[in-house]
C-alpha cells in the first residue's frame, strides 16, 4: 500500500483513536473513520461499557455519526477504516450503510488472542441455526408474512 | 410450540409492532421485543429511514433499548423474539448482547422475497475477504497490533 498514502493516513487515524479512547477508559481498543471525497465525516470507537449498549463497536458508531454528519442513512462512495477486522455485526452494518470500501489493519484472530468474540462470531453465523450455541427457534406464523405482503404493495414505502 | 405460549404471545407482539410501525411509515416491517423474566424490558421497530441510522434494525433497537432500561451492556438470561430471522448484523448484535435464546417468525428467505438483502449477507460475511462484494484490503500495521498488546496487560480493563 506504498503507493497509496491515503489509506494509510487514515488508517492510522483509526489506530490512534483506538488507542486514545482505549486509555481514556472509554470501552475496547477498537477505532474507525469514514472518509468521503477525502474528508472524515464520522469517527468511532468502541464504547459498549461506558454508554450500556452491546452494539456500540467502533465501526457502528462512526456510521452511526457519520449518517448523522450527512443527514443520510446510506453512505455510499464512503470508505471505513478501522483499526481491526469488523466483526459480523459491524461487517454487515457496513454493507447496510452501503459503504464502498474497507480498510483494516488487526485480523479476527488477533482480536481472538486478547479475548474477543470475533472469530468465533464468524463461525456462528455461518452454522445452521439448529448447530448455533444459542437456542433459536425458528416459529413460521402467518400474521407476520401478511405485514411482508403488505410492505410490498405498500405504495409510499421508503427502499433502504 | 403449542406447549409454548409465552413464546407466541411473545412473538404476536413482535408482529404486532412490525405492522404498526411499518403502516405509522416508521421504517422497515420488522419488529422485535426482548423478554426477561416474564417480562419485556424492550422494543424495537425498524428506524433505518426515519433516523438515518442504517444499523436502526428492530433487533438493535431493541437491545439498546432494553440495555438502557436494565442500566447493563449484557442482557443475560433474556430473550428475543423477532418478527423475522435477524441478519448477520441483528444476529451477532445479539450474542455480543449475551442473550439467552432466539425466537423468529419469517425467514430470511421470506425477507429476500420482498427485497432485503438478509440472504445475501449472510452469503457475503461467510466468503474470504477477497471474495466479497465490497473492496477489502488487510494492511496490518505494528502500532495497531501495539494496542491489542496494550489492552491485554491493561489492569483496569472492563470486559464485555
Amino acid at each position: 500500500m506504498a503507493e497509496n498514502k491515503p489509506d494509510e493516513s487514515f488508517l492510522r487515524r483509526a489506530i490512534d483513536i483506538s488507542r486514545e479512547r482505549m486509555r481514556a477508559n472509554l470501552g475496547g481498543p477498537f477505532g474507525a473513520v469514514i472518509v468521503r471525497d477525502g474528508v472524515i465525516i464520522g469517527e468511532g470507537w468502541n464504547e459498549v461499557t461506558t454508554s450500556n449498549d452491546p452494539t456500540a463497536h467502533a465501526e457502528v458508531v462512526a456510521i452511526r455519526r457519520a449518517c448523522q454528519e450527512i443527514k443520510d442513512f446510506s453512505l455510499k462512495g464512503a470508505v471505513i477504516y478501522s483499526s481491526c477486522e469488523p466483526c459480523p455485526m459491524c461487517l454487515a452494518s457496513i454493507y447496510w450503510a452501503r459503504l464502498d470500501r474497507l480498510v483494516f489493519a488487526n485480523s479476527r484472530d488477533d482480536a481472538a488472542n486478547i479475548g474477543f468474540d470475533d472469530a468465533f462470531l464468524y463461525e456462528e453465523v455461518g452454522k445452521a441455526i439448529e448447530a448455533r450455541s444459542i437456542g433459536t427457534v425458528h416459529h413460521p406464523m402467518k400474521e407476520a408474512l401478511a405485514v411482508f405482503d403488505e410492505w410490498a404493495i405498500k405504495p409510499d414505502r421508503v427502499p433502504y
